[in-house]
């Protein structure tokens, strides 16, 4: 952390971390009025950059080429303190020099808990009383239960502090859900969301162990409600689950999506390499 | 105020004052191209013209850095007079140099009162007479009556006149009533919009303490019909409330909003180090 | 007029004039760059061509500061020939010096007479003879028709050959009537539009004295069917006015609106102060 | 044509040509950097530019200043082979120096005829045997069939290869068909799409001789389906025709419009003045 | 295939390749600071990168000049590794030096097998069976089912690894499915969609020899659905295609377009010619 941010007031949630996703252009045409010896120490003040965030606590950060001009260098940052997030993305933007890297997109968002998980009365009478049929007082019943309570514990955990893989492909979109005459997401009620999700999340499950997905929300702090991050080994993975839950009824009906962004998680000799820089 | 707009009509608006939003660039490659004591003087500018702002009577100025490259430094400016904000508008764009800020986003409102608060009529019919069965010529009701006016009186001071807290997060966004099909709001009667707004001023009471909201007025100003203004101590809430409201049936409805714009309120010197200056 | 028009043929349309609306940014970097001698050559033709237009037949220039830095200078132009407007619109854009006044947004469009404004068979029929009982061949008729038709022909004149106030402030936005589903200005019958436009017409009314409204069209002409100016000496009457308007039926169901821009009419010596130049 | 393409395969339709509309802005800061001599040899090589084309066969180049600073110079260019009009693009954009006219729309279409015209077969059901009780036999049936097909023949001629005149007024705006909910243009029949356009036509007559109206196909080649230019001696033309058309079922329910830009046919001379050249 | 690249985890998908469409404006300001050679190496370095791209496995690229200055040059590039495509695309952009080619529009795709075509099984049942009343112990059951298999092997080959052929006319536009009221195709059966696109694929046959048509995919990948690529050798088949097909249901209810480039393959140093370089 930045020392000029020390006398700052930290705005760390009180669950969750902060998430930004920067794109950016390089511009060659000034980079190409730097000699040789600015050049080499553009890439040290970028790599430095890159691990002092690193080395910050709680703090991670994806570096990406992306695909087709529509941006060429992205990262993915996720830190807790805004003031901290804000700090090191002006340092990234200029890490270059001064219109080395233009903006091409950004998105602020923050990790968040899904309101659609089930709890552990639901899960209690529905799965292990009402499907199982085990007895709340039977040592089956609380192995079951402490079992689905560490594992919802674990999901929250990647929920709200990832780790991210270092897979190649990344993608990423914004969205928002549809509020238009008749398919008005927020005007169903809870159970039905929550029936509509779960769908969506049986789609997801399909894809385990090749697609990495984390869903971060930015209702009240960017243009969509939502952020999403995808992580796979094989785009064709990427095209698949994103082209098959538009099919499930809460993408049919009440999905509204923003542009998407594909990226590759590069070293920085190679992403160097990679922009011609 | 500038001596040089002493000549010219003054526009100060019957009740309320006028309230910029205003957000830029910095453009850094401009930036560059100064020497230090040039740096310096740009600086020293823009301090003081930040302190004479705040020094004008009826004015008050917040300064943020604005999360994410979508901007780089925020002012918020309320004062009576329109001719002094535009003064004050158009120097602060200019005042550390030409062409060093340039605007991302702007947006022109007005303060203004609720035309949905309950009036003292109202209040007396519903809720002292109907009811808390009060006798209108008894004391209680003379007393909870001239609480009532006190309270609405520094309500609609609150409204026309803010101070704004110091808390570091804020965020602002514009925004208009739908009016496409059967979602018309301008096509309800007034007691319908009367009673939609009511539920919406409910989940706002919930943020009490935790969120300050400020909402503008912009029809005939600029392209929205409001601005909103949230301040926070944690940008957790903000995504809060913006997310519970629009269940509220007068957002998931009649709700259409602009881009959100996340900033931190900083002491200048704070400032110019986070924004790399 | 310029000389170099002299051989062209002129566009004067059969009645009313033509009107643009000019909003520029001044680039100060650009002008960072001339020196003090320049800068007062520059603004001196401005000036002249200013008084240049204003002095030309039958051809008004309002010129004013914008309020936000959507813009900065705004001119209204009001003359007959097309030829001739397009000559001094381009001359404008220049008058600085190339480069400093850049566009921001312009509008093209006409006067004209409204085609709902009462006739006078119908004002015979329905007020003089159906309202009032008059007898069509009595004097009282007679004086009535005459004070009708003067007040018409002086209200059509306005319209076709206005001539605006010095109110300081100064509101723009182009608008079209939607054509879509259920909502379709243009298969209504003429008799609802008129009913329509009449119930709009009462809601101006009001506001009589305090805003000046003249609306041009547009239709063929540029982006949107109409163009809305509105004069006034308080803002607030701005807001008022198109708030109010938007719940009459024509607004709610019908209107839909580009951009605003607020401006302030201004001396040129306080112009050039207001905008730092 | 330029030698340079002699070597590439032409793409000329088998009926109709290609239609470029080119609307460029000036960049007079770039053009205040020439010299006169450069500024003399600019205005030749636009002046030589735009003779070669014309004398080019069934080549035509129309040539105007456009209105308000949405753009300043318009090119409207018709030529059979898309190599020759693709090449003569390339050479009009830099006919003045590089980045003196810098694009601010562009447009291309074909000329095509109409499918909705009155066929022989129909004309003779229709209006000769049905309307005026001839004998298919009879000499007036000949004669008035010979007078129709002559007729048609012409129209389909001047829509695939038209000669525009010289009026000084010129509008060019792209549009398309809706399809959107109930208001499906490519869902309804023929017939009935045929007597929607039928109206439209009617419209249009009423302007003959003071409004030359041409329709080329885009569906395609550019992001609407149609480019409609119209040629007028008076603006106020423009305005009335596409209002009065708009009224038409055919427009109210289906038509989507792009902007319009409208344009003065100037010589060249008056053209450079104009545009302070 | 570049060096650089040899360390980077390939991203070559399960089946089909990677899709560029790169469209780009010459900047022929910065053209114009180069010298003859200067230029005389940008354009051979060009000119290497094509021939070394055409020479890398599974990989094929069009060079086009494109219509109207929407843009000026355009490459369509397939090849298998994403890490590659990214590489060369990046490489491209740079050849004739930084910022003479700007990026006007580009698109990231992957060749797809269509998930409608006609299986063996349904072959077998409703043509071989249904219709010709074979017995599929027959020999002629079993010619018939082994040209059918032999037919799609050779259609699916073609989508997934197409060979372009080098007619002249090029045209790229991407696309969606709407999801919107009524009009929501994600929201139909399997069967519904299959039989929609049959009728798609009826018209698109008609054009057999004229135009060839290649879709690929970008859910999840670009702002669209889908990337259109139609080759031809008159630009009237162009326009007369998509219009045909706009009439069809798949299209008319379900379509969504983005914007249309219209391109002309040219050998490089005709390219050159062309842009005026």
């Amino acid at each position: 952390m930045n020392d000029s941010d020390s006398a700052v007031t930290p705005l760390v949630p009180r669950e969750g971390w902060h998430v930004m996703h920067l794109f950016y252009h390089v511009d060659h045409a000034q980079w190409a009025m730097l000699d040789d010896e600015d050049r080499r120490q553009a890439k040290t003040r970028l790599t430095e950059l890159v691990q002092e965030i690193r080395s910050t606590d709680d703090t991670h950060l994806l570096v990406f080429s992306i695909a087709t001009p529509k941006a060429d260098l992205g990262f993915m940052l996720l830190t807790p303190d805004l003031q901290v997030a804000n700090a090191f993305e002006k340092r990234l933007t200029l890490s270059l020099g001064p219109d080395i890297l233009t903006p091409a997109y950004s998105y602020l968002s923050q990790t968040e808990s899904s309101e659609y998980t089930t709890t552990s009365a639901q899960y209690s009478e529905e799965t292990l009383i009402g499907e199982k049929g085990l007895d709340p007082e039977s040592p089956e019943y609380a192995a079951a239960m402490k079992e689905f309570e560490e594992r919802m514990a674990h999901y929250l955990k990647h929920r709200l502090y990832p780790v991210l893989p270092d897979w190649p492909a990344i993608c990423f979109y914004p969205m928002s859900k549809r509020r238009s005459g008749a398919d008005n997401w927020y005007s169903l009620p809870f159970e039905e969301r929550k029936e509509l999700m779960g769908g969506h999340a049986r789609t997801g499950r399909a894809y385990s162990g090749r697609i990495l997905q984390l869903i971060t929300g930015s209702t009240g702090l960017d243009e969509h409600e939502w952020g999403v991050t995808l992580l796979a080994k094989d785009t064709i993975d990427i095209k698949s689950i994103v082209y098959e839950m538009r099919f499930d009824e809460v993408s049919a009906r009440y999905g509204e999506f923003g542009d998407f962004y594909i990226g590759m998680q590069l070293p920085l000799s190679e992403l160097f390499r990679r922009l011609c820089l």
